[in-house]
Parts: structure tokens; sequence; C-alpha cells
């Protein structure tokens, strides 16, 4: 990228520590002095926030594949180009609550759309914007799914079978080892000090790129 | 199509009159006997019309064009697959206020989404569904608008400019001339009473064809 911000994403399964996480981060990217958006998908727009609230919602419990491929990808162009853009032209860092990769391991993985369907687009929806770092939080299906079950009610999507869940892992694994330099898996296994420390080590090699 | 019923889709820009034939329409095809499904784009669905709600609320101006035609086709393979398609296999037939045609005019040629990535949008949302039949109203924009201005507050596009709709009316008349054996041209600016007697020919010669 030659933007003057960096782009970091945060992926992850359902109880792997991602608020946590992000908590964290953004603290510690203040203290580095970083000019810090910090977002989530699908929402971050007034646009998104209003798909936000349709596609999570338990009450839409048939909304078909496609519709839902469609309104992830029609949340993320809107928050790409009011958002996330015009930060990083700005200077300023994004940390973004799950991105693209979510679509690949949600909509692809865990329901089933073709891969290819989502890179095309990927290409016109997201206006060839890439993550300069991708932190993958990985757990367990069954450790993950103890850990949220204690957080009140499920949305549509943590409703789904455990089968899906581990497809999701998969696809998130898939990505992460085809694109080595761009993502970090963390075992979230780990204590929550633990998982902010590796993500901030991996952070830190952004300081070091040359703008 | 190999389905036992009929598919009519109903194009044209604001104030041509469609709402009115639609109507007429209905009340013909009842008395001929057939089985009717009647819906609109956007919506038709429970998360159709929630879609219809976002994406025509004035209070959404900053909506990306992207975002606007991903919304459409998410509503419009809903309504597909939950409605249209289990209505057709079952010997009904469907009129839809507005269909795919309504996509390359508005978000293709409105707001200049390039044809190519809607026709493959078109190809996985819609199913491979084609309507049998799509009358398209044909206005002068200038007519339509005056004719529109009377009804009340407008929706997030009907606030466009004339050159809009004039991008509208121009890929609508394309995709006609493209595809004469599957559209009939009405003249909106004759009597209701004559285009719904143009609707009912063009109409007739759908039950002239084996099933």
């Amino acid at each position: 990228m030659n933007r003057r911000g960096r782009l970091i994403t945060l992926e992850g399964g359902e109880g792997a520590g991602k608020s946590t996480l992000l908590a964290g981060l953004h603290d510690h990217l203040l203290q580095r002095g970083v000019r810090l958006l910090q977002v989530r998908e699908p929402g971050g727009t007034d646009l998104g926030e209003a798909i936000r609230s349709i596609v999570l919602d338990p009450s839409h419990p048939h909304i078909s594949a496609e519709s839902e491929l469609l309104l992830m990808f029609a949340a993320r162009a809107q928050l790409v180009r009011e958002r996330m853009l015009p930060a990083l032209d700005a200077g300023q860092w994004v940390l973004c609550d799950r991105y693209v990769d979510a679509s690949y391991a949600y909509q692809g993985g865990g329901r089933g759309q073709p891969q290819e369907r989502i890179a095309e687009l990927e290409r016109w929806a997201c206006a060839g914007l890439k993550p300069d770092l991708t932190l993958l939080l990985d757990l367990s299906v069954s450790t993950g799914r103890a850990r949220a079950a204690g957080r009140g009610a499920a949305d549509r999507i943590e409703t789904e079978a455990d089968a899906f869940f581990e497809r999701v892992r998969q696809t998130y694994r898939e990505r992460a080892e085809a694109e080595p330099e761009r993502f970090r898996v963390i075992d979230a296994s780990q204590s929550p000090d633990k998982v902010l420390q590796a993500a901030v080590a991996a952070v830190a090699h952004l300081f070091e790129v040359d703008t």
C-alpha cells in the first residue's frame, strides 16, 4: 500500500477474545502516538449499522446465503469509501474488527458460497483495499463456544451448528497459510496478556516499514 | 423457461403509471383464471422490505453506488428464492414491480456501475430466473416527473437530477431493443386504458406458449 496509514484487521471465531484484544491494541497504538480509527464489520457507518441490525437479527432466520454475502459486501463497500480510505489517506491507522477474510470464512467456508464469487466482489466492492496486517485469533470451536456461551443472547450467525464454525476456522487457517506475509496467527487459548503481547509484536513490524 | 408459471415484470421511470397498470393487469389476470403472486422490488420478503426501508430512505443520502447495487441484489436474491421460484414451480404466475432490468437502468445507467458487473450478479444472485415478458412503460422524463411531483415526499432515488433519469430511460430502451422477444415497450403518455390494453395484448401471447 502506498497510503500513509496502516490497516490492521482482527479475525477469529466466536469467543476467541477479539474484543479484549481490540481494547488492548487500541490502547497500545495510542500510547505509541498513532492516530487511530477503530471500526467494526458489519457496521461502522450509518448504512452499515442498519445492515448489521438486519443481518445479525435472529428474527430473519431464513436469509439466503447469497443475500447474506451481498449484505456483508454492501456494508463493507460503504465502510471502505466513507471511513477507511479517507482515514488512511489522512495518515490515520485503521483497526478493523473483521474485514474481507470474514466473508471468505463465514459466507464462503461456513455457507458454501464459492471463493471465486467472493474474490470478484472483493475486487470491486473494496476498492482494492487490502490489510497491511491481519491478526487471526485461532481457537478450537468447543473452547470458543464455551467462552461465548456466557455472553447472553446469540445473534443469527452465532446460533449455527459446530460444523459451521469448524469450516469457518478451517477457512481462516487456510487463508493464513496462503498469505503468511499478511497474516499473524495467534493462539487464542493463551491468556489475554499473552495474546496482546503477540499482537503487539506483530504490529511492531508496521512501524519499521517505509511509508 | 420450463416452469409452469409465467414471470411478468413491469419496468419504467418515475410517474410512468406502473401502479395503475399493475392494478389493472392484476384484475385482468385474475379474471382469466390465473393464480397470481404480485410482488415489488426492492421488497416482497421480510428481508427485502427491511432493505427497501434502508435503500429508499432519504436520510441515507450518501450510500455508495456499489452498496446500492449490492443491496438491490441482496433483496432480489431473497425474493427469487423465497417467493418467486416456489410460486412459479407451483404453477402460479408472478407479476413483479421491477426486477433485474431496473438494476441495469438505475444502478448501471443512472449510477454508472458497469453492465458486466451487474450481469455477473444476475448470473448467481437470481438463480437464472429470467422474465417471460417485461413491460416497459416508456415516458419522457419531464412528463414523468411532473406526474410524480403530485405524490408527496420523494424517496432517496426520486430526488436525483433529470440527467440521472434520462440515463435510466436510455438504458431501459437499449435493453428493450437488445431483447425484443422479451420486452414490450408501451407508450406511457397514453391514457391508462390504452396502456392497459397494450399490456393485455402482450400478456395474451403468454397463454399461447406451451408449458
